[in-house]
């Protein structure tokens, strides 16, 4: 037996944002349409117009929800050494992508294809994931050793970092459509090695 | 005073495509237009429908010849130590992208973003990129020390060294846009160094 629960508006919202990203596992972003959803959540579309004034926005609402999702599932856990923090982190980051591959790979194609609106919740999703690096080392006096190299924020390690991230999504991305009889544990292993690998050269700071 | 030379229609061609890819220093592919060809090569624009059928097929030209000369550019010295090949290689590099930026972020851009012509185009050169590392790795029997590291052809390296051209792409167009005070050399190094560290969490072949 089913039961109807009233919900608030807001509660409402979230729960078709949710479908959206459920929809987004399997669908691109240009093929993510208000019909598809009406249809996921049997609603009708004149109601979910009423929650999403236009494709942009449901598109826009739908994409930042996902990003939230990745920043959520991906953070690292509060204790542990660095490198099992890190390891943890980029396993959820794996299996994410595993599992929205075609949300994804659309997101990144789209915001590297010049649109605005995708391009800057992509920014801002890395842009959490790379700050949450050097936050994780900078607790206490902002120096601290992560997996035995110095991070200390500078804008060279800052450019590191990021050359680091879009490696990581370069190689996952890669080794979804082909993992090439590569094992997951090694690609996790090869990644966090090559944090402190990208930072190994950055000048010590003056 | 100036010599009309009697050029073959190759050579022309040729000529055109050089003019193409000088424009391409100051804009996008988009951008890019027979019309704008025409006044920079003072030739009228039935002539280079002659030389390149549609607007397509001269992008397409512009594009490869441009990825060719990058190639070649970047090319590393036949000798030396593996350490200062792949830093004359990387500083060519990133000669090229700073003189170049306008076209370089268009055809990545345009690659990303689905283009299929630009990003076959895209992948071809960076394949032809990878493939020089592990060649330059390679003198002899396969096996070689690069900078530190053994350097075995596997599915699990091949991902890596792929990774790291998309950490040095991302690192060099974020640089040229807005260095924040790093130096050229210091870029350098730390591209440089981020390849071994890239490779240090491979396991060996079984």
């Amino acid at each position: 037996m089913t039961t109807r629960v009233r919900m608030t508006p807001d509660e409402r919202r979230e729960q078709l944002l949710a479908h959206g990203v459920r929809l987004l596992s399997t669908h691109s972003v240009d093929e993510l349409s208000i019909d598809m959803l009406a249809e996921e959540a049997g609603i009708s579309r004149g109601l979910l117009y009423h929650y999403f004034g236009n494709k942009q926005d449901f598109h826009r609402a739908v994409v930042r929800k996902a990003a939230d999702d990745l920043i959520g599932v991906t953070a690292p856990p509060a204790t542990g050494e660095p490198l099992e923090r890190l390891a943890a982190s980029l396993e959820a980051y794996v299996d994410y992508v595993v599992a929205n591959y075609e949300g994804y790979s659309s997101l990144v194609r789209g915001a590297a294809g010049g649109n605005a609106d995708l391009r800057r919740i992509y920014e801002e999703a890395r842009g959490a994931l790379t700050d949450r690096i050097f936050v994780a080392a900078g607790d206490g006096d902002g120096v601290d050793p992560v997996l035995g190299v110095t991070l200390v924020d500078t804008p060279a390690s800052r450019l590191m970092v990021r050359g680091w991230s879009a490696m990581t999504e370069d190689v996952v991305l890669a080794w979804v459509r082909d993992p090439a009889g590569v094992s997951k544990p090694d690609l996790l292993l090869m990644l966090a090695a090559a944090l402190p690998g990208a930072l190994s050269g950055v000048p010590a700071p003056d």
